[in-house]
Parts: C-alpha cells; structure tokens; sequence
C-alpha cells in the first residue's frame, strides 16, 4: 500500500457533470487506507502552485452528494499553461511539501498534457506520485475513448432545445423563417450533430447541420437554405461555431483573440451567415446562441452521462491506488444491441494535445446532415434524466464549503 | 342555453405553456351541452378566413392531455393584421356559414385588439357571437391582468440558466469575464428581470439587470460594468432586447424591419454592449442569446404557470356559456401570505394594445437591478415543475392529429 495525500483539481471549460467526476474521485478516496488528505486544489493548475488548497475531509457528506447535480467546476477551474520547467518544478515542489502521493486532474486536452508532463518530470526527479487525467468535456474531442463526460448532457441540453424551437418556429407561420442554431464544439462537430437526435421524423428541424469536419463552402450553404426554406417553409439550421473553409480557415471570427493555449477564440458565425441569408436570400431570420448554457444546462443533464462521469473519478482514484499512473480513464463501449461501457486506462501522452473528429463516414454526402452510424453512437449517451432537488422554483445547487488548507 | 358550434385559434408568438390553454378550452367545451362543434382555426385568424378547420372532438383524449406538457402552437399561429372591414366582414361570414357562435382567441395585446373588433362587429350585424379572449405572453405586458400565462414559465426557464451560467462563469477564472444575456420581452423587462431570481447570495449573477423602463445611459452602464467587474472578478449581465434611450430610441436595432402591426423587431442590444465593453473597457465577454428558447422551454416550465395557463382557457368557455361577451379572462392575486389567485372577466378594449411596464418603483434607484417588491411579485409564479413523459432521452411531445374539418 503506497500512502500519501492526493490533490484533484479541475480544469478549463466546466461541464454539467464536471463534478461527478469530483464526487466520485473523492468518494473512492474516501474509502481508501492509503490516501491521507484529500486536497481540493482551487482553480486548478493555479491552485497547486499557489498552494491554494481546501480540505475535501471536512465537507459533508450531504455537500458531496450535491455534487452529483451541480453545475461548474466546484473547486473552481483555470485556463493556465504551464511555462516550461519553472512552473513544473514548483508544482513538484508543492508535491513534495504537502506529500502529495496522487494526482487526479480532471479536464479536457490541454490538461491531459499538463498531466502527462507532471508525471515525466515526477519520474525524471525520482519522486514517487501517481498521476490519472478524468477526462471532461463537451466538446467530445478527447481520442481513445469511445466519448467525454460532458458531452451526453450538453447533447441532450442542445437536442431538446432544438426540438422545442423547431416546434415552436414551425407553429407561426408569419415570422421567423430561418432559425441558425451556434453550437459550441470548438474544432468539431459532435455537439451539433447531437441536435439531428431532435428530429422525429423527416423534415423536421433540424433541417440543416453544418459540422467543422467538411469544409464550409457559403455559396453550397445559400443553395441549400434556400431550398429547405421551399420545401418546409422554416428552417432550422445548426452550424458549429469552428466552421472552416477549404483553406482550413474560419468562416467567421472577429478578433484575433487567442486563448494562453494559443487556442484562436470562436463565435459568431451564426449571425455573419443569418446576415447573408437576409441580405442575398431575403428571407427574415434569428440566431440562437446558447453559449455557456450548453456546458452549465444541469438542469436537463443526461443519466447515463452523470453516471458515467462519476465512474471515471471514482475509477481514477481505483487505478491509481492499484499502482497506475501516466494514464486517463477512458470509457470503452462493448459491442452488442444494449448500450453498456465498462472502462479502461489509456496512455496521457497519447491522448494529449489531440482532437478526435466525427468520423466523415457520419456525416452525409452533401456534407449538411448526419448518418444513422452517427444516431446511433450518440443516442445511449443522452438518456435518462438527473433527479434534481428544488427549492423555490429553481434547482437546489450546492456550494462546496471549502475549508482552506494551511501548510505545517 | 345558446347553441352553436365554437372556434379556438391561438396568435402571435407561443409560449411554454399556450397548449395549457388550448385543452383547457377544449376541455371545457367537451363538458357544454350548448357547443356543438369544437373546431381550431389553423395558423390563428388566417385559418379562419381561409376556412381552414380541423375538428377537436375527433382528437384523442391522450393527445389532449399531452398538449399540457406540449410547446409550440399545437393548432398553428400566426401574426396577421386584419384589414379594416373587408377582413372583419369575411371573419363574420365565415362565423355565419359554420353556425361559429363562440370565438375563443389565445393571444397578447394585438390579438385582444382583433378579438375586441369582431366582438364589436358581430353586435353592429346583429350576429349573436360569444368573444372571449384567452391572455398569453411571455412578456408578460397585458394590463388589467397580475400576470400572463406564459410569462411564469419563460422566467423559470430564463433565472435557471442564468443561474447555471453564473455558476460555471464564476468557477473558471481566466476565461470569460463579462457574460452579457440578452433577454426578450419587446418593451417591457418583466423577463430581463425574472433572472433576477437565480440570485441565492448578494454578489451572485445576474449582477446587473437593465429593463427598458428606465432610459438607457452607455456611459453608465460601462461604469457599472466596471465597477461590477472589480468587485466580482466576473460580472454576468442581463439586457432587455427593447433597451432605450433617454429619448426612447432602441439602443440597438440592425434594421428599420417591422412587422405588420408595425412593431420594431429588436435584437443584438447584448452584442452591441459587449463589442463595447471589450473595446472600451479591454475586458473579455461572450453573449448568450437564448432567444425563442425562452417560449418554447416546456421541459422546464412552471407548473403554478401551465396549471394557470389551462385554468384561464377552461374559465373563458365557462364564462362565455354564462353569456360573457368582448371579455378577456384575467388572473388576480389574492391578498394574503400565500400565494393563490382567482380568475375575472376585464373588458377587451381596455385590454387591447396598451403595454403594461415593470412599475418604476420595482426597479432600484440606479436602474440596474429590480427590488424585493419585484421578486415577491414574480418567485411564485415560477414555482412547481411540470412532469415531462420522456422517450428515448427526449421529451415526448404531441402532434395533434389534426382532421380536417369540409364545409358542408
């Protein structure tokens, strides 16, 4: 039994279910001999180098359960790069102060390789620590692992949004005419293809999908509106927000922003298309955009994705204290007419820094709309719904006590 | 008893909830001896002057009771303004040849309007016709009513996501530091000021709330912004789309379009103030465009609004059989600590095209959040949920089936 204390920290964007993940690596921590202090780092990255700890012993029970349907990252999150050595030398300094054995870091790419490197340096310097990544994130972008926690509850959140706007947009016939959906995805298209679950049957919204996988081309996307816009009268269109055309260059953005991973900021395509469409096609529009909603919408979070989330944290805190380190839970889907998954260890620096587009096999010829391969990948991820407690008409969320932690 | 068969169309954008009204009404009818046939206009007035009918008794009494958890306009609706006489003639002639002796008209301002006029033209003709007007916004703006159906649900739907969203902006601290949500509501600010719920703590979001009945100040609002921001270290800010100007001028208005009752359309206010904001103040922010969400979000609607929205349409079919005429059917609170309403007749035309305002003194001194007296007035009409049927990870909503009716 190799003992110590262990730290979780969260990172970049939140997701509806970020803190499933959290609960359930605290809860196997919990039942563990080996893990002493349970740190929470706050603010991820930032938190451990500024030894900005809480202490997860002292939150309640009930406080822990709560995590299981609150929204944002509950230890708070950072978008932060580490600059070479400098930084990774202090954070192993930390390690070291606060004997800090287990590293459980939940998060999407970038974090895997943050990470990844922590556990290099960690070997390279002879201290012992064992270092998981949670995967996270809605985007769904993360390879090796059949799908990201996040991604099920933002695709239902979207569906179900897309399918009572349709509904709504096709019930009056004097207004809006065409509706564009932005969705977040970042460079690929797996949120907004998870809006096609909304479509009952044929030529129901969503009409037309647009995904960052096939490269955007305005004059197609103008032939193809206004032929929908014949043949049903409204539509409903979803486009990516990191549309890109041939050249690989976004469709539309409107700054030169980058983020400190170098990541160029997105947004905005919505409305640069829904200009085109009433300038050249003339037919009246509206733009949704339902921005950080997507990746907050806990209220109408999925089941499967909830549980699933909390399985990798708890299987996080499992693997390692069975001596694993170096590796991200990944979940594996088996084969088979029932939807079930079971999980498994893939290496950090094969994950890191890598984007896992939708297969272009799922998506249709024109480039407009998913197959049924694609359906039926991301229908199991969005069923069941989250019990969630109310109180006064919203939902009961729960803030974490945070007990701070002072260094002997 | 007065015999004759009756007619329920709906009008202008939908809500939530309009389908409440709608098996309201119907079932009401079911229950009359004196209504014989019970037919739904298609697309709101343009269905009756086209004659275009289906018949609601052949329904099913289970796609009935789906329409209470139903968004979108199950019969259609539609924005159309009647032309003087020509219209209102054919409207009675068709009255005439379907033996139509109940009109029951679900709408806001400009549908009381149509309903008061042919209620006004029936007596001129000597047509005994009984006009009852069925209250719906989510903006919530019709006088001589405490509240619209509608609006009780769009508020629950609109402070939970804020809600979410201010949760998740708040926990990752490089990222998004302005979040500006632009809420709907055309003149009035009844929606912007219903996020104003989702605050569980002083210095929670929203922490700025601006509605268009206080005249809008851009130097103001960035000092407030400013301020907000070195306070808070993330500042979540709701718009009304209608926001103006000292002189009543919109802040923000992309086009001089208007629709047919001449209403300017509205929109873009949200990233007007934040392409502001990010260039004035340097501070980075995003905006969130939830847009028809706001009237079609039955998976999160209020059950004390969907439980009123069906009681206003089963009263006016009562009311009307009572004799009522030219009416619009109302809600009043009652006095007490609880919360408990009862429904009254108020006159169309005193109804038809005013506006009422979010009251000044519901709004603070500064103009940039709502009081106590606000919340007291809007927390029980978000409270309850209503319970969703939900198939394969979606919402199971119900088309009706709508048999068309032949003239004879």
């Amino acid at each position: 039994m190799f003992k110590g204390n262990c730290v979780i920290a969260q990172s970049g964007g939140p997701t509806a279910v970020i803190n499933n993940s959290l609960a359930g690596a605290i809860e196997a921590a919990y039942r563990s001999e080996a893990i002493g202090e349970i740190y929470g780092a706050r603010n991820g990255i930032m938190g451990i180098l500024a030894e900005n700890f809480i202490d997860l012993r002292r939150e309640d029970a009930s406080t822990i359960q709560g995590l299981r349907f609150t929204p944002g990252a509950a230890l708070g999150s950072c978008r932060y790069q580490l600059k070479k050595k400098k930084d990774y030398n202090k954070l192993l300094a930390v390690f070291r102060k606060f004997n800090i054995r287990y590293f459980f870091y939940i998060g999407g790419n970038d974090s895997m390789d943050t990470a990844h490197k922590v556990n290099q340096l960690a070997q390279e310097e002879g201290y012992e620590l064992r270092v998981i990544g949670i995967p996270k994130t809605i985007d769904n972008d993360l390879p090796l692992t059949d799908h990201c926690p996040g991604y099920g509850s933002a695709a239902k959140y979207l569906a179900t949004i897309v399918l009572e706007m349709g509904i709504d947009i096709k019930s009056i016939v004097t207004s809006t005419k065409v509706a564009i959906v932005e969705a977040m995805g970042r460079n690929t298209g797996w949120l907004a293809a998870a809006t096609a679950l909304a479509r009952r049957a044929p030529g129901e919204a969503p009409h037309l999908i647009y995904l960052p996988e096939v490269a955007f081309d305005l004059e197609t996307f103008m032939t193809d509106v206004e032929k929908a816009y014949r043949q049903y009268g409204t539509v409903l269109v979803v486009v990516s927000e990191g549309l890109v055309d041939k050249n690989g260059n976004y469709i539309f953005n409107d700054t030169a922003t980058v983020d400190v991973f170098g990541h160029q900021r997105l947004g905005g395509v919505g409305q640069f298309l829904l200009n085109k469409i009433e300038a050249e096609l003339k037919i009246k529009g509206r733009v949704i955009l339902p921005a950080t909603s997507q990746r907050s919408a806990m209220h109408l979070a999925s089941r499967t994705d909830a549980e699933e989330a909390y399985n990798v944290g708890r299987v996080a805190v499992e693997e390692a204290l069975r001596g694993a380190s170096g590796h991200m839970v990944a979940i594996k889907r088996l084969k088979g007419e029932e939807y079930r998954c079971t999980y498994e260890l893939v290496k950090l620096d094969e994950v890191a820094n890598r984007e896992k587009k939708v297969p272009r096999a799922w998506i249709n010829e024109a480039g407009n709309d998913v197959t049924m391969d694609f359906i039926n990948y991301a229908r199991p991820l969005i069923q069941g719904e989250v019990n969630i407690p109310y109180h006064n008409g919203l939902p009961a969320y729960v803030n974490l006590a945070q007990y701070p932690v002072f260094s002997k």
